[in-house]
């Protein structure tokens, strides 16, 4: 098995499509982000980094709340779009006609269109060179009622259909190869 | 569209499958980790977030260094296993007849058959509750040798058949529906 060594460099794939909308209900603005995660389960907190020079860096600074809308295959062109447009030229809720609802817990919108959306308020701004890392906490989490199934109180994601991000493409939901737990059921 | 509300909770997915490898030369583990991501571009950051009474917290702490291997399909039992197994009673390498071979750039292994494997220096722990996350400076990226078409010097990524975690589900790479920039192509 050979391997070839490359530069230090960005490759931990797959990832979330993270379509983050941020601002408030005046002045918003959606921005895709791949670099984003969980990083602690109690308290749930989760992190997205942002390029001071986008213009998202901004509403972030000045509200410092985000929502993490993820990304399904309808929504693969709009991921697309808002991680190439500026919020400084395009009103991209308007242009690519997505529903801007206020979080049950924040000042800023939602994309209602997103099967599930994480409210989160930002404890930390951490410079790290090319990208800040805007640390939060998960406040509230929106699930599209399709999700569920009867009776259902926990939602199934595999009804969501999410897509992930693999550093050039865009790839649907695969296949289950199995359920967590399964190397140790007997 | 009708939506619900959840308790505050970990929703961020799909995710990659890291096997995170850590310690050093004569005593290391294999822990799969979920709560992983790229923080910055511009130096290269990772970041994986650990529960202190984890055997491998205390590896993390003695050696600041780590691997993320990232899984494909044919390590899907491993990453199962590696993650409900605790390496204070097993010896995950042995008992699952993977490679460790020394990192280039640390003092700790790579599994030899993650095709990709991005070693890391640890630069900071932040408590943050359930989880302790390990901020790293990406050191150097190794990658098998068959993902590289005849004469490339770039990978292709796809040709590793990574698989990602569904918060219960372990699926495999699912198929193309864009390439990065297809929303502005003329």
């Amino acid at each position: 098995m050979k391997k070839r060594s490359l530069h230090p460099g960005t490759w931990l794939f797959p990832l979330p499509v993270a379509l983050v909308s941020c601002g408030n209900m005046n002045t918003y603005n959606i921005i895709t982000i791949s670099w984003t995660g969980t990083i602690c389960s109690d308290p749930p907190m989760c992190y997205i980094s942002v390029r001071p020079e986008r213009y998202s860096h901004q509403l972030l600074m000045d509200n410092p709340e985000f929502v993490i809308n993820l990304a399904n295959a309808p929504l693969t062109f709009a991921s697309d779009w808002c991680g190439v447009k500026s919020g400084r030229d395009v009103n991209k809720f308007k242009d690519l006609k997505l529903t801007p609802m206020k979080a049950e817990t924040l000042n800023c919108p939602i994309i209602l269109e997103s099967p599930i959306n994480i409210e989160c308020k930002i404890t930390e701004v951490k410079k790290l060179g090319s990208h800040d890392m805007f640390i939060a906490k998960v406040t509230n989490v929106q699930v599209s009622d399709n999700l569920f199934a009867d009776g259902a109180v926990v939602p199934n994601l595999k009804n969501a259909e999410l897509i992930s991000y693999l550093k050039t493409v865009y790839l649907s939901q695969g296949e289950q190869l199995g359920r967590s737990g399964f190397s140790i059921k007997k």
